[in-house]
C-alpha cells in the first residue's frame, strides 16, 4: 500500500527534488516519495506533480521508471540546450520551453522541460529560471480549477513562464528608448554602439526563445494523443495570445533598432559633412594671412611696399577685411 | 418587469457608461440600466447596445454578469495594451482593435474592445480614441439597416474605426513628401534625420495596428459560432478592403522612406566627395605661394634672385600665373 | 418596346458616356440610351456594352438602376483611389484595375472599374487612362469572338490594359540603363541621385499596380458565380501571363536599382579613399620645402649654413631631390 | 500516300527548319516535309520531331496547321522574350524555356519554345541558343529509350538545356572567387566595383531564368492532359533536381556577393580610418618645426635667443628630439 | 550456396569497400563478398550492410547489379557535388547528405550517399567525411536495436552525420564571439574584416548543408514506398530535431554577424568623426602661432611692435594664452 505523508509534516526533500505531491479533488492530498509516484498516478482522480531542479541522472532514471517516460525525452531532459519544442511519445507529451528573466540588469535564459501524462506532470528546471513555487501556491489556492488535473497544472506552468517574459520586455523597451534618444540627438559614441549591439543580440535570443514558445503553445492546444479538455482551451489560447504579444513587441523593437542604426549612419554622415565644411571654411580664412605674410616675409631687396610708411597697417587692414568678409559669407552659406 | 425609460427623457448616465440603449425594429426603444441589459437582450428582436469608456472593474463585472462574458475576455478588457485579435468564447465574439487618429499633429493610438453576442453588443474604449457617438447617430438614422441587429452595429463600429485611419494616413503621407523633398535636394540636416526617424517609428506602429486589424476584419467574416448574415457579408468585405488599402499604402510609404534613407546616404557621399575635392584643389593652389614665399624668405647670404631689381615682381607674376592656370584646370576637371 | 437607334446615325452621347451599344451575334445592333440598357441586357443573346468617363453621381445611379449594381461597388466606382481588386456581388463581378501609360516622359496612373453581369459590361474610367475606343474597334472587327459576349469584352479590356504597361516598362528600362551607366562610370552627381530616387518610387508604384493586377487576372479565371466559358480560359490565362511578365521585369529592375545603389556607395568610397591618399601624398611632398624654408628663415645670428657660398643652391637641390624621390615612390605605391 | 525520304539521301532542308524527321521503334524512319508532318504524327507508334530556328511567320503557320496548335501559343513562339512557363492548350503542352551559355566570356541568353502533343514534338529556337543536334544524335543512338516517343525527346531536350547551365555557373563561380580575393585583400578599385556590379546583374538574370525553369520542370511531371509515362518520371525528376541545384548555387553566389559588398564597405572604412590617422600623425609631427621656425623667423629686435651662440643648434636639436619622440609614440599607438 | 566467411577471419577487403557484412538477429553473421550481397539480402531476417569509399565505376556497377539500383541514383553516386535530397526509385530510397567536420581549424565538407532497400543498406562516402566505423561498432554492440534491420542502420548513420555538425558549430560559435569582441572594442582591422567575411561564407555553406539535411530527415519519416517502422519513428524525429537545432543556431549566428557588420560600420563612423574633430581642433590651435609668426616675420620697415622691448615676450605670452584657452574649450566640448 502507498505511504501517504500527511501534508502537515512534509518530509525533507531529497536533493534535486523541489516538490513531489499528489492532488485529488483540487487539493493536495500528500507529499510523496518519487518512487511511489507511478502508483499514485494510476489512481483515478489523482494527479502527481513533481518538480525537479537540475536532477542527477539517477534521479531522472527513477522518475522515468515511475511513468515509463521515453528514453529520448529523458536524454533531452538530462542535457539542457535543447530546442524549444513539443514532442509526443506514446500518450506522454514532452515540452521544452526557454524561460527568460532579469538578473542584475541583463536577460538571463533558463530552460524548463515538462512531462505530462495521464495522472502526472513532471517539470525539470535548468539554469537561471525562477522557482515555480508561486505556481504551486496559486494552484493550491484554487481547488475548483486544480480539480481539472494535469491540464490545469500545465496551463499554470506555461502561463507563469510567459508572464515572466513581460518584465524582461519592459526593461529592454526602456533601454531601447534610451539608446534611441542618443541616436536622435546625434550623441552616439563607442559605448552607445556597443550597447546597441548588445541590445540587438539580446533581442535576437529573446525572439528565438519567444517565437519557439509561440509554436509550443499553439501545438499544445492541438495535441492529438492527449486532447486538452474543451473547457480548458480558452486558457491555453490566452497563454498563446500573451506570448504572441511578446513576440510582436520584440519584432517591433528589432525593427526600431534597425531604424536607429540607419538613422545613426545618416546622422553621422550629416555630422561629418558639417565638420568637413567647417574645416574647409576655416582653412580658407586662414589661407589669407598665411599667403600675405609669406609674401611680405620674402627677402627681396626691391619690394617697394616694405618701405611704405603705412604698408604694414594697410596690409593688416586688408587681411582683416578679407577674412571678415569670408567669414560672413561662409556663415551665410551654412559652412560655418 | 423591465423598466423602459422613454427615449425623450434619457437619464443621466453613470460614470464609465457612454450609452446604454435597447433597439427593436431598427429604432431605439429606450435607454436602459446596465443591470437590466441581460434581460432585454434575451427578448426576441431586441438588441442592447452599451458603450463604455475606461470602465471601473466593478462596472465591467456588472456588464459581465448581464451577458455571461468570459473571465479571460473581461481580464483583457480591463487592461488596455492587448494585441488586436478576434477571440470566440462560447457564442460570444470578443474583438480587440487598435484605433488611430491625429492629436496635435502626432498619431495617437487608442484601443477598443467589442463584445458581440446574441442580442447585445458592448464596446469598451481605452486611451485616445474618438467617441462613437457619430456611429450611433448614423445607425439610428437608418432603421432599415439597423434592423439587422448586432451584426450591423458591429459593422458600423469597425467601419468607423477604419475610416478614422484615412486622415492619419494622409497626414503621414504629406510629411513623407516633405522629408522626401529635402532628401532629394540634399538639404538633410540633423533635424530632418530625426523627423525621418520619427516617421519610420510612427509608420511601424501604424502598420502593426492596421495589419492586425486586417486579420480581425477577415476573421470576423468567418466566425463559425455566430455566422454573419449573408446579406451583411459585402459590408464586412468592404471594411476589410478599406483597411487593406490603408495597410498597402503604409507599406508603400515604409518602402519610400527606406529609399529616402539610401538616397540620402548617396547624396551625402556625393557631397563629401565634392567637398574633399574642393578642399584638395584649394590646398594645391595655395601650396604654390606658400612654397615660393618660404624659399625667398630664407636668410641665405648668397641668393642672387633677391638682389635682382625685378625679382619680386617676377616671382609675384609667376606665382599668380601658376595659381590661375591651376585654378582653370581644376575647374575644367570638375574639382572646383 | 425598346427604341433601337440604327448604327449608321449614332446619336450625340450624353456627358460622361463614351459609348453605349448593344451587340448580338458578334455585331453591333444599335447605340442605345443608358436608361434602356437594363431591358436590352435581359434579351437572350444580347450584350450591352457601356463605357463611362468620370461619370456624375446621377449618371452612375441611373446605370446602377439598370443592372441592379450593388451599392458598395457603386460607392467605389464614384471615388477613384480604390485598391485594385475583384469583388463579387451576387452574380455581378466588380473589378478595379490600375492603368499605366506614359505622359510627357513620366508614368501616369489611372483607374478603370468594370462591372460584368449576365448580358452587360460597364467600364468606368478615372484619371489619366487611355480611351478604350481601340478595344471597341478591335472587338467589332471580329464578330466570331465578339459573339462570346461579355466574357470576350472583359478579356479585350484587360488585355488592352495589360498591353499598355509594356511601353511604360520599356521607358523605365531605358532610364535604368542610363543611370546604371553613370553609376558604373562613377559619375554620379546630385542630379543622378535624384533620378535614381524617382525611378525607385515610380517602380514601386508600378509594381504595386501590376502585382494587384496579377491577382485580379488570376481570380477572374476562377470566379464561381459567373464562370468564364471554357473556350475563353486560354485568353484569360494569356493576359495573366503577360501581366505576370511585366511584374517579373519590374521586380528585376527594382533589384538592379538596389545593386546600383550599393555599387555607387562602393564606388564613392573607392573614390574618397583615392582622394584622401592623393591629398596625403601631396601634403607629404610639400612638407619638405615648407620645413626646410622655415628652418632657414629663422633669424639666429649664428647659422653657419647661411654664410656658405652655395648654401642656397645645395638646399634647393636637396629639397628638389627629396621631393622627386617622394613623388616617384608614392606614384609607384599607387598613392599618386 | 506519304512520301518517305530514305534516311541516307536527306534532302536540303528549307530555311528555318533545322530538322524534320519521323521516328518509329526508336529509329529514324525518314526525313519528312513539314507539310506531311501532321499525317505522319497520327500513325500509331510514329513520332514526328521538328526543329525550327527563328522561323518565319509563314513557316510557323504551316506547322501550326499540321498539329492544330493553339493561336496564343503560336503568337508566343513568334515573338521571343516570353516568360518561361508551361501552358496546356487542349492536349498540347507548350513550354517556354530560357537557355544560357557562354559567348566570349559573357553569359548569353536564348529562348526555346517546345510544343509536345500526341505523336509530335516541335522545338523553336530564338537567339543565342546552342544547336540541339547533339540531342538528336544521342537520342538516335539509344533506340530503346527513344522508343518511348515524344516523352523521351522532351526529356532529352530539357536535360540538354539544363546541362548547358553548368559551365555557365562554373565560369561565374570562378569570377566571383576572383573578385572575392580582391575584396578580401582590400584592393578594390573602380574596375572591380564595375565587375562586381556586372556579376550581380548577370546572376540576377541567370537566377530568374533558372528559377522559372525549375517551375517548368516541376510542372511537366504533373501535366494532367498528357501524363508522362510512369517509367519516364525518374528522368524528369532528375532534370528538375539538376536545375534545382543550379538555382541553389546561384542563390549562394548571390548571397556571397552581398557579403563581398559589405566586406568591401568595411575594408574601405578601415582603410579610410587608417589614412586619416596617418595624415593626422604626420601633420602633428610637422607642426613642431613649423611652429618653432615661425617663431624664430619673427623680426622682433629684442629676441635674446637669436643672439646666443648655440641657439640654432639647440633649437634644431630640440625640434628633432620632439619629432622623434612623437614619431615613436604615434607608431606605438598604431597611428603610424 | 552462399559462402559465409566466419567473422573471426575477416578477409582483406577489396579497394573501395570499407565494410561488407550480413547481419541477422542483431548480430554480424559474416563478412561477405560484394557479388554475393544480393543473394544474402533476399534471405528473410538478414540485412546486408556495405560501406564504400569513393568507389570505382566498376565496383559501383557490381553493387548496382546486386540490388537492382536505379541508373540515375548510381550516376549521382558516381559524381559527388549532388544536392542533398531524398529520392525514391521503386522500393529503394536514395539519400544524398552533406557532412561537415573540422580539419585544421577550417570546416571541411563531404558527401554521403545512402541506398536503402528491403534487406540492404549501402553507404558511399565522398570527400572529407569521417569513417562510419564508430557507427558500425555502436550498432553491433546493441543487438536489440540492430535487429530492427536496415531502418535502424539508416537512423544510426543519419544520427552520426548530424552529431558531427555539433563540434563544427561550436568552433564557429567561438570564432564569432572572438570577432564580436573586436567589433565591440572598435579594434577592427583588415585581417578581422577578412575573417568576418570568411565566417559568413562558411556559415552560408554550413546552413545550406544543414537546411537540406533537415528536409531529408523530415522526408525520411514519411517515405511511402518503404514506411519506417512505427517504433523507429521517435528516433528519426529526434535526429530531425537535432539537425533542426543546428540550423536554428546557424541562422542566429548569421544574424549576429549581420549585426556585427552594422555595428562595425557605426563604430567606424564614430571613430572617423572623432579623428576629424581632433584633427580640426589641433589645426585650429596651431593656426594661432602660425598666423602670428607669419605677421611678425614680414619685412616691413615700419612695424612699431618689432621695436618694443617686450614685443617678443608679449606676443609669445599672448599666443600661449590663446592656445591654452582654445585647448581647454575644445577639450570641454569633446573635440579633443
Ligand atoms: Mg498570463
Ligand atoms: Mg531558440
Ligand atoms: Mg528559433
Ligand atoms: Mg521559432
Ligand atoms: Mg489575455
Ligand atoms: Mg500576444
Ligand atoms: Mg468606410
Ligand atoms: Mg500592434
Ligand atoms: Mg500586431
Ligand atoms: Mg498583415
Ligand atoms: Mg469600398
Ligand atoms: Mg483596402
Ligand atoms: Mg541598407
Ligand atoms: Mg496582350
Ligand atoms: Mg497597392
Ligand atoms: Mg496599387
Ligand atoms: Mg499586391
Ligand atoms: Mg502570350
Ligand atoms: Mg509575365
Ligand atoms: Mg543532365
Ligand atoms: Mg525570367
Ligand atoms: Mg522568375
Ligand atoms: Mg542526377
Ligand atoms: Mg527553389
Ligand atoms: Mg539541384
Ligand atoms: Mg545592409
Ligand atoms: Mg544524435
Ligand atoms: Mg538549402
Ligand atoms: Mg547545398
Ligand atoms: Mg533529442
Ligand atoms: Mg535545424
Amino acid at each position: 500500500m502507498l505511504h501517504a505523508v500527511p501534508v502537515e509534516d512534509r518530509p525533507a526533500l531529497e536533493p534535486g527534488v523541489v516538490a513531489a505531491s499528489v492532488y485529488a479533488n483540487g487539493q493536495r492530498l500528500a507529499d510523496i516519495d518519487v518512487d511511489d509516484a507511478g502508483a499514485w498516478a494510476t489512481r483515478p482522480g489523482h494527479v502527481v506533480w513533481i518538480g525537479l531542479l537540475e536532477p542527477s541522472e539517477a534521479l531522472l532514471a527513477r522518475v522515468q521508471r515511475q511513468f515509463g517516460l521515453h528514453e529520448l525525452a529523458i536524454e533531452d531532459a538530462r542535457k539542457a540546450h535543447q530546442r524549444p519544442k513539443l514532442e509526443q511519445y506514446g500518450d506522454c507529451v514532452f515540452i521544452v520551453a526557454r524561460t527568460a528573466h532579469m538578473v542584475d540588469g541583463r536577460i538571463s535564459f533558463g530552460e524548463t522541460h515538462i512531462f505530462v501524462g495521464k495522472g502526472y506532470i513532471v517539470s525539470v528546471r535548468h539554469g537561471a529560471s525562477t522557482s515555480y513555487a508561486p505556481v504551486r501556491q496559486r494552484a493550491e489556492s484554487c481547488p475548483t480549477v486544480l480539480s481539472h488535473g494535469e491540464d490545469y497544472i500545465l496551463y499554470a506552468l506555461l502561463d507563469f513562464i510567459v508572464d515572466n517574459y513581460m518584465p524582461v520586455l519592459e526593461t529592454v523597451n526602456a533601454e531601447v528608448e534610451e539608446v534611441e534618444d542618443k541616436v536622435v540627438a546625434g550623441e552616439l559614441g563607442q559605448s552607445e554602439v556597443m550597447r546597441l549591439y548588445m541590445l540587438r543580440r539580446d533581442l535576437l535570443r529573446l525572439r528565438n526563445a519567444a517565437s519557439a514558445l509561440v509554436d509550443v503553445c499553439r501545438r499544445v492546444q492541438r495535441v492529438e494523443v492527449r486532447p486538452i479538455e474543451a473547457s480548458m482551451q480558452p486558457l491555453f489560447r490566452d497563454v498563446t495570445d500573451h506570448i504572441h504579444r511578446v513576440q510582436d513587441e520584440i519584432d517591433a523593437l528589432r525593427e526600431v533598432l534597425a531604424f536607429a542604426f540607419e538613422a545613426s549612419m545618416m546622422a553621422g554622415q550629416v555630422q561629418q559633412t558639417h565638420i568637413s565644411r567647417r574645416l574647409a571654411a576655416w582653412a580658407a580664412i586662414l589661407a589669407v594671412p598665411t599667403a600675405v605674410a609669406g609674401i611680405y616675409g620674402m627677402n627681396f631687396e626691391f619690394m617697394p611696399e616694405l618701405k611704405w610708411q603705412y604698408g604694414y597697417v594697410v596690409v593688416l587692414g586688408a587681411v582683416t577685411t578679407i577674412c571678415l568678409t569670408l567669414y560672413y559669407r561662409l556663415r551665410k552659406s551654412g559652412w560655418l
